[in-house]
């Protein structure tokens, strides 16, 4: 029995927009995605772009009511959307997102962000992340890791998300290694396979007991003299520094508190470093839970299903 | 009475060349310098570059000694001087340099760099700076630091540099400052004055408690929340970064050992950050004696006055 589709879901970042049709058991029945991002919006015609890509939807299913999330919701989007404090949860969520109506009446709700009142030094934020959480499930307290750019690990606790801390781990990889002294020497591996041996490598020296490992700015410069001794290849670098970055980053936040060896932790989203993530986890005797892939839709729903938001 | 010029050092790196006339009592008599960096030396046409530089010194003055030191003495350069192993004093820098003839009879020595086997985890180096721990003067048992793009900090123990580490803290900043979240939204100050007080808070969080502190991938994070947070201006952001990357350098040095509350340390080399680092020591609860800047040019001057180097 073919289902019927009950909702418009669109991820809109600065840089792409991407649109789900989404049916009432919460498959999706149709995707789309374009370079429309929002950096490319001129003169705020937002409603003109988001009319391109799905008006196809709307003709064919009615007025649908759409969802947005991402950079859509910000400062520099269609509707900035204030973020919500933690803690909060799905319901928190959708008290604070905000809906406006599109010239041919149909509904678009703007998700909120979280905030973290009690970031260290400064509150610390998220756009986006929260709807994975939340997708992910808020029944069972635990930590999470959202590997990323700028990677969120957060902890759910009696059903609601109730802090969270941002580490620019992806961002510091890309400047090293597109940018630095490393970028200089390092070489691609020919086949895109990862190279495991040399990530193990990194991460193993970010686990131990080496008294550089708590110094980043030291170990970092490992990149430069393991090729100088003949310890490291350019071909292995770049997996290198990734798997040091990343381990760094588990070492930072257990000394920052977020997990204890034997803890077990979730790493969710999928931004396409689960994998890495799940490989140093064991290094600092953690166990792993992942997720199923599919949040941020799964957040979207459940934070709609709440009740209906305040209008603009 | 005028002094008589008795040898010329040439400080030659990647991007500039630049040569000294030095008289018998150490004194600069004249200086030059060229854009031409061995980066843009075709065909390895060395000798062809100095001498339109450096000729009429000869003309003038007969064939002085000349001392070569910088990237010139690298793989990159003119003749490739292998590194010196520590534990190292002037006389064994001297032995580890090479020389060859000029084709109008002038020696030209290439000082050694200096390499530390015990490094962790493979063996560090530098190339340039152990001139310039020499000329600040080994007599002392002292922790030293050159601030830089790849700072260093060193041990002169029993006359000789006994071991050292290298910091990429210079490269950090440029990186988050030039290519990251923070260039995008940082606002360099109208007038080229450093703001001291931006800077002192960044340093400030990094010598502080906050559980942060240790953790470099999320408290640089801090440049963006605070300027959500209205706690930060773009126009402070560049000194609260340099602040808070130089803190994290000393809070790194720290627990790699270099130095314990109390202690006094020299900061030498002039490329422009001493004050910087003057400023964040005293944050560390660290005494500071400063260089006399004129180190590289006095390092050479004893360095050559030892034993005449092997030729090659």
């Amino acid at each position: 029995m073919p289902q019927t589709p009950v909702s418009i879901i669109v991820d809109w970042g600065t840089t792409s927009l991407r649109a789900s049709l989404v049916s009432d058991a919460g498959e999706t029945l149709a995707h789309l995605e374009t370079q429309g991002g929002i950096q490319f919006i001129k003169d705020g015609r937002f409603e003109e772009a988001l009319m391109a890509a799905i008006e196809p939807w709307f003709a064919e299913h009615g007025l649908l009511p759409v969802f947005a999330i991402g950079m859509i919701t910000s400062r520099n989007g269609w509707l900035e959307v204030p973020y919500v404090d933690t803690p909060a949860n799905a319901t928190d969520l959708a008290a604070g997102s905000r809906q406006l109506n599109l010239a041919n009446g149909a509904p678009v709700t703007f998700l909120a962000g979280l905030r973290n009142p009690k970031g260290d030094p400064f509150p610390d934020v998220m756009r986006g992340e929260e709807t994975q959480i939340v997708g992910h499930g808020l029944e069972k307290d635990q930590t999470l890791v959202l590997p990323g750019t700028h990677s969120k690990w957060a902890r759910v606790q009696a059903g609601r998300i109730v802090r969270f801390q941002t580490y620019v781990t992806g961002e510091i990889f890309a400047l090293l290694t597109q940018h630095s002294f490393i970028a200089r020497a390092a070489v691609p591996q020919a086949n895109a396979a990862i190279d495991w041996q040399a990530f193990d490598r990194g991460a193993a020296l970010a686990a131990g007991n080496s008294r550089a490992a708590d110094s980043f700015f030291a170990i970092i410069f490992s990149a430069r003299t393991g090729l100088l001794d003949g310890k490291l290849k350019p071909s292995e670098t770049l997996d290198y520094v990734s798997g040091l970055v990343i381990g760094s980053e588990f070492r930072q936040a257990r000394s920052c508190g977020w997990f204890q060896p034997g803890d077990t932790i979730g790493i969710i989203g999928n931004d396409g470093l689960n994998d890495r993530y799940k490989r140093v986890a064991p290094m600092f005797e953690l166990r792993v839970e992942e997720g199923h892939n599919d949040e941020a839709k799964q957040g979207v729903l459940l934070i709609a299903a709440e009740k209906a938001p305040a209008g603009v």
